[in-house]
């Protein structure tokens, strides 16, 4: 193992914890230089994991808090900073690895920064893609950039699919496992509520993307996601529901075979994946026993009780700024869920804010992202009122 | 697709006939010019594919048929030859890709001499490497030939396999049907009759083979495979009972990640695979439709009821010509069942003579495995004549 240089944009979260055990089972300080860490609001394990890996520089995003993070610094050698544009700033910096695991569009211009400078780019961030594509893909080839998913979806079909023949490929297969409500009736999904919806059965996830999975808007996402990554036509990207979560995706080829990766729920496979790509390091995860494990089942979505596979396929075959006003217009409705709208009323303001801004422009700049997303934003909120009232 | 030299080894039984269907499917004359093929008993349909290919060259292995094919191919410019040694100079005959489809012991001289001129050699017949694994992939080393192998299980194992990183694979999983005596007790398997065992519920097979998936057999014969063709260490290949055989093998890595092949059981999968490799051409098989598959299920391997799984796993401890000794036991063991002993009583046999003939010498040369496979023979049929009087 050589030691690389390492930068973790949201090191605080779930993904970013999980990044820093990776980065420990592989040796340490052996194994990783901190060049740049980002948090936010959680500055105690911000400053432990600086001074674990003793980073060049730590940043909070929150620049009410830089007090304090420098205080917890104090006499480290850690270079101290802080708002938005330091984040960015710690993304620019020349670095070998990146983990971009900001959550939401706060991840978007950071993650393009790191991009920019050419570092291998370990994409947790799900907005880069959703919501700014074409654009992202563009910046990753210009700056020579490798981008390796870190979604266990994603992840699993990069393991698996032959990217340098790209027509052997015809269609990728996300398993989603249905989240909480897998088998409830639409009334009963109507009067869901927020701690029914972050109750998921098989990830430890965040309470935002929790209630994604509860909605499948989390898949919805991945449908974007896959059709960019992966360089796809919308028809090409399938779900099948799986509750066990076991098969993480699959890749159907042009000849009828399909190969898939399979592994425990663990975001360590994913993320010890993308750190040690194009190699494999032993990993601390629980092994699959089969005979334990029984049986795998699948079924066909339900799109009647999860509209949001439907919005996607509409988003994208849109393109170009649907999948920021989808995502904008997600966000928009899933705060809005805490108290104002019902769980399913989150894709009928979806489906009437892709509608309202039609036709989509292209996804050229990060303005035009951000001001579709908070077009997208406003558009959703009327719904919401309107629903409120 | 470039027209290639193809020599089809065992042309008129299933995976022969398998093979010319891929040959249709990929453009029939404008994609193969058939070299050599050859058969046995069925003169008719070695000389149809013959004619419909336009074969150089066309050789029954029995001089009793040598005439007879001659009449058949009349005037059609086919070389028409007879007996074993011709069947090993169509082997030897210079081509591009060779499927090695003879049915057992048979098989091994022929595909030897097709690895010694370096073809890509698509291997279907299973002594190859069971009884002379080490001497076989010596000869694919020596001559420069590409194996691929056709049975399903490896098939896929090599699909999704790291071949440029030996150190990333844990373990390997060889997925089994489990046969037709899936669910049955030992004391109906110990009266089970041949008809009851040819009745595989998967895959459509010969008796030959039927019979030794009933009694797993097949599986134990493929677990030593295995082994020789990804230098594996004995205590690394897992075998698992997945009724469906849908999931066809797969790969555990190291960082705890599975990667599977999964398709209809079709043998056109790993043969159109083998043809086509290393790109992939579309197949007219089958494709998996998850949502009505609806499950998948495993369970661990009865060893008690399937003591073949264990001979393998001492075969392959034991390495050398322990391999051609189970063999040739098995296959003389197997003739015995047709009337003179019980099914379970096969691998009594079986392990019985793999006792008696230890310690296994090293399997270097030709002459060592035809001398292990007829010792084992004789050891086998007086261990069949004792249970038969």
């Amino acid at each position: 193992m050589t030691l690389r240089r390492v930068s973790i944009l949201g090191v605080t979260g779930s993904i970013g914890r999980s990044t820093l055990d990776v980065l420990r089972w592989a040796g340490g300080r052996e194994a990783a230089r901190l060049v740049a860490i980002t948090g936010h609001s959680n500055i105690g394990a911000l400053a432990q994991a600086a001074r674990e890996f003793g980073a060049g520089l730590a940043v909070t995003a929150d620049p009410a808090r830089y007090l304090d993070l420098k205080a917890a610094l104090a006499g480290t050698g850690t270079e101290v900073a802080a708002g938005p544009e330091a984040v960015i700033e710690a993304a620019s910096r020349d670095t070998d690895w990146c983990m971009a695991a900001i959550v939401g569009a706060a991840g978007l211009a950071p993650t393009l920064a790191a991009a920019a400078q050419g570092a291998t780019v370990a994409l947790a961030n799900k907005e880069c893609l959703v919501a700014g594509g074409e654009l992202f893909i563009a910046a990753c080839a210009a700056g020579g950039a490798t981008l390796l998913p870190v979604d266990s979806e994603h992840n699993a079909i990069f393991q698996v699919l032959d990217r340098t023949r790209q027509s052997a490929v015809e269609r990728i297969i996300l398993t989603a496992s249905g989240g909480p409500f897998r088998d409830w009736d639409l009334a009963r999904m109507a009067r869901a509520t927020v701690a029914e919806a972050v109750a998921h059965p098989n990830w430890d996830m965040g309470a935002k993307i929790s209630i994604d999975s509860a909605s499948m808007f989390n898949k919805a996402l991945e449908m974007i996601e896959a059709k960019h990554l992966f360089g796809l036509r919308p028809e090409q990207v399938e779900v099948i529901v799986h509750p066990q979560s076991i098969i993480h995706s699959m890749v159907g080829y042009v000849d009828g075979s399909v190969l898939a990766q399979l592994g425990a729920p663990d975001m360590r496979h994913a993320i010890g994946y993308a750190f040690h790509h194009p190699h494999r390091a032993p990993m601390p995860v629980e092994r699959l026993d089969f005979a334990r494990l029984a049986r795998l089942d699948f079924r066909a979505p339900d799109e009647v009780r999860f509209p949001a596979l439907r919005l996607a396929r509409e988003a994208m075959a849109a393109g170009g700024l649907a999948g920021a006003v989808l995502n904008g217009a997600k966000e928009a409705a899933l705060e809005a869920f805490a108290g104002r709208i019902g769980f399913l009323q989150m894709a009928d303001v979806v489906d009437e804010t892709l509608s309202a801004l039609a036709p989509h422009g292209p996804a050229a700049t990060l303005q035009d992202v951000t001001e579709a997303d908070a077009a997208a934003r406003r558009v959703a909120l009327t719904g919401v009122r309107a629903r409120a009232a």
